[in-house]
């Protein structure tokens, strides 16, 4: 069952759980000696709410980053692509191959970031889970199928051009990251959106759906600057007076898009790596798994 | 104060710290009411007993991987260098280059990730924490001497060859890289071993730390697989028969280190994630700072 109020305080440590503790011993105390204590724990709210107060200010700072840094990573890399490469087609040719930097980035990366943290925005805790995990699971449906297609984008024109495939360290790491993240898809939603998924093995795959999320991610964005560092020295290669180590302009959009791509991949996992940010009801102490069914009679 | 004796069981959550704020409740009332309950904490002892040891055989077995797969990586990229690149010298040609994989390789990831992990071995829990921060700051400091000698063989080397320095992607992410882990040292030394650092500083600054711990892991294994890319591409040019579409063995060996350290980078992640390997009293919960001088003295 989900909650429908307010998320509780968060009790993750003993300095927050013993003031709990404390508050049972005194009641079987006297009068006396409980009303001090009282004002105590009044105090001990207040100090709790004004730190969750800052708390949820600090997650909308680190998540106004995520979008904008988001955003700023498809138009340097959508611009890159456009301006300096010859735009986009699907014809065999160099064109085409430009959609494989755009829907990788876009897919793998920026829709998959944020697809990720959905759950983490404090807006959405008042409300039934469902609506969200279908949020999450559209999103990361999204980024796969655009993953792939900017997969097919660069398959299909290696074959047109007779250029192996898969022999680049950028490529091994890239396919592992999408086929882990298709892997990653499958199990989600058999695992957490079947309403005929056990509880006990919702329990067991959480843990690790949540750390292979933060992996691919990585993953994703190890692969994504080895192929912007490889593309610039391609089509940098002194021909056409054009010399990536001279950094005309192409080169330091292309860098760009990398450390932005780096900066949003950091902040996304500094979000998801707080625990204070997580959904109260999906944080390890108060973990309420409940089947897709039954939360959608209740 | 470091404590002397074998770790407490950690309370992380308030599923653990129930049953003490149980505990406290019983002992308020009647000597009959607590008999039941005692036994009902033995048994969920020696329960906790069992799960602390699945956790130390866990930690061993990824602290074993851990070893092996950095072990495997200096190895992989010493005999790449040293069996196809030509060997090592000092003396501005392409051999003294072939120093800068090796020593970042070795220095910036594998020392890196083992000096980060320090702390979580089970076996130096009992004992005082100085000695392993000494450890601590001295494979670090092994670590960032060979990324800054690693450094100066690639500047030396295209200074020598007039090639221009700091142009690639690679480089910027490298070089910010290694700049975090200089920074992240000397705050380090500052704010944990030098005496009159006070706690209130290192408990602000210990979060911060970890943080930047696990961002300049990623950092170095981004730089890594975009170095050891872009050197595959330079090398095996079509010359001399080598294609890198082509996968020579040179390749797949190249290829095979870079996978090696992505291994290695989300073992030690994973190593440093799991709040279960934290030594006890560094947990967040019971935290206990000392400075340096009073730690020697007790």
């Amino acid at each position: 069952m989900q909650q429908a109020g307010p998320p509780p305080p968060s009790c993750s440590s003993t300095s927050h759980c013993f003031p709990l503790s404390h508050l049972h011993t005194a009641e079987c105390g006297s009068e006396t000696a409980a009303e001090p204590q009282k004002h105590e724990v009044r105090a001990g709210s207040t100090t709790s709410d004004l730190s969750r107060m800052r708390s949820i200010v600090c997650f909308y700072i680190c998540y106004a980053l995520c979008l904008c840094l988001g955003l700023a990573c498809v138009v340097c890399v959508c611009v890159w692509n456009s301006q300096w490469r010859g735009g986009f087609a699907w014809n065999g040719t160099a064109q085409q191959f430009n959609w494989h930097p755009v829907l990788m980035v876009t897919g793998l990366v920026v829709l998959y970031g944020n697809g990720a943290v959905v759950y983490r925005i404090p807006l959405t805790w008042g409300h039934n889970k469902l609506p969200w995990k279908l949020v999450h699971a559209a999103l990361m449906l999204l980024a796969l199928v655009l993953s792939i297609v900017g997969l097919c984008a660069v398959f299909d024109f290696h074959n047109t051009k007779g250029i192996p495939n898969m022999y680049s360290l950028h490529s091994w790491i890239g396919i592992v990251a999408t086929a882990l993240f298709a892997t990653q898809w499958v199990f989600g939603m058999a695992g957490f959106l079947l309403p005929c998924s056990p509880i006990a093995l919702r329990k067991l795959l959480k843990p690790v759906h949540v750390w292979f999320g933060s992996i691919i991610l990585m993953l994703s964005i190890v692969a994504c600057i080895s192929g912007i560092n490889e593309k610039l020295f391609f089509v940098l290669n002194g021909k056409n007076n054009a010399s990536y180590s001279n950094l005309p302009s192409e080169a330091v959009l292309g860098n760009s898009s990398g450390v932005l791509i780096v900066a949003f991949g950091l902040v996304v996992l500094k979000i998801l790596s707080n625990h204070e940010w997580q959904r109260p009801d999906s944080r390890p102490e108060d973990m309420a798994y409940a089947p897709l069914l039954q939360e959608e009679n209740e």
